[in-house]
């Protein structure tokens, strides 16, 4: 059998998030229904993680074991042609068997876009939130800066997470200024249930001015879901990136194009 | 009765282009619709130009006449609360009565995105023509330098054009890359049928080798539409801006926001 890792960017708009569930018309049930077609195999492939109905993603990753003999850049094209228009592979590549898309990813970085403008921007506007009123970016920023490093996320978390040990680390986390575009970038070892949407939503309080940039490593301390803001919605959010170590995953540069 | 001069942009991938028609279902359509709805008034827009099914504007500019007593500025929150999300109004402002929005606009600029990525950008698809191949963009600027002054456009307008004069002035044609992406914009004091998307549409064979960019002038000469490319597809399009003489308009630089 054969390990086949690819990259696939999707607009989540139309969909109920990555990960299949029983209500369908998931990314993953689109993707694997194209593999079906073609080369018949009914097997289930294995993603970095879930995103959210709604979340779009620029690089999200996955893998699955086949028995075809496709080479291995004829399948971009194969599957891209059996996939609705908007979700397309951008790369594959055949990693060694130890590859799995969600154990071995090393860091991720997701993007969250608002959008600041008196009025929405009509393209491109279900991959933003637009937040009408002014924000004070320079407190975001100072805001942000509080959450880098290995900390207890609980507040930043839905209060159904599953996961027992919400300790998390943020390598990067940081806020691009882009006219009326604000683009949150954040980095981690991983992602709790909406901990980005919840970062954002509390990050927008300090921008009004509700929640002080200071007030944040006593929102982390708190480990209290209330202590924070609101969940932002999900069409602003995308998965920007995944990362390996090159060794598993053998992914060139190139793979970014 | 006041004449009021406002901007709108618009995704025009679900509407039947801008002007109304028997149909149903344009951008002029849903605007007079709101300004009933606001107003109570029956009335009908006079937009700069048409836009045609599947084309979108990051701004039409558009004028009637109105009896209402609000003021200006609440004009486009007003509307857009009673609009579709893919149909934005920017700006408003009064105009003397002798403005009108398509015999006052002095010049026009479109824009053609085509998508030059091996896979088409999944973000944004809606607003790019993807063409996997590979174009030669020095060529296709030869080429487009070529189409620059005042010409019969004949050559380059649909076969079904209905106006007697097709001289018209291009001012200003040239192609921006940004990564993946060729942007053509195209200002011109006036555009025939299709002309724009015929011109992308020889822009493309001149791209891919079958039209060298030296045989542009015997095309524009011929006056014959056989002897141009195909007409792009319609979605690629936008209607970048319309310009008017500031004595006629009043409409300041903010306009742009």
């Amino acid at each position: 059998m054969r390990n086949i890792c690819m990259k696939v960017s999707y607009d989540g708009s139309r969909y109920n998030g990555f990960q299949s569930q029983p209500d369908g018309n998931t990314i993953q049930d689109h993707i694997e229904k194209a593999i079906r077609m073609l080369t018949g195999e009914e097997l289930n492939i294995i993603g970095s993680g879930r995103t959210d109905a709604g979340v779009h993603a620029k690089a999200q990753m996955f893998n699955f074991l086949t028995a075809s003999a496709i080479p291995i850049e004829r399948w971009p094209l194969a599957l891209n042609s059996r996939l609705p228009d908007d979700i397309v592979i951008l790369d594959a590549v055949e990693v060694p068997e130890s590859f799995h898309a969600r154990r071995s990813a090393k860091r991720k970085t997701y993007r969250y876009t608002i959008d600041t403008g008196k009025f929405p921007d009509v393209f491109g506007r279900q991959y933003r939130y637009h937040h009408y009123r002014p924000l004070n970016v320079a407190a975001m920023r100072e805001a942000i800066a509080h959450l880098i490093g290995t900390h207890d996320y609980t507040s930043f978390t839905s209060a159904h997470s599953t996961k027992k040990n919400h300790v998390r680390t943020i390598y990067e986390a940081y806020i691009e200024q882009d006219g009326p575009f604000l683009h949150i970038y954040v980095t981690g070892s991983g992602f709790l249930y909406n901990m980005v949407r919840i970062i954002v939503g509390t990050l927008i309080k300090v921008g009004i001015g509700a929640v002080a940039p200071g007030d944040m490593p006593a929102i982390l301390e708190a480990r209290d879901r209330s202590k924070a803001g609101p969940t932002a919605i999900a069409q602003g959010l995308m998965l920007w990136d995944v990362y390996y170590s090159e060794l598993d995953a053998g992914l060139s540069d190139q793979s970014q194009g």
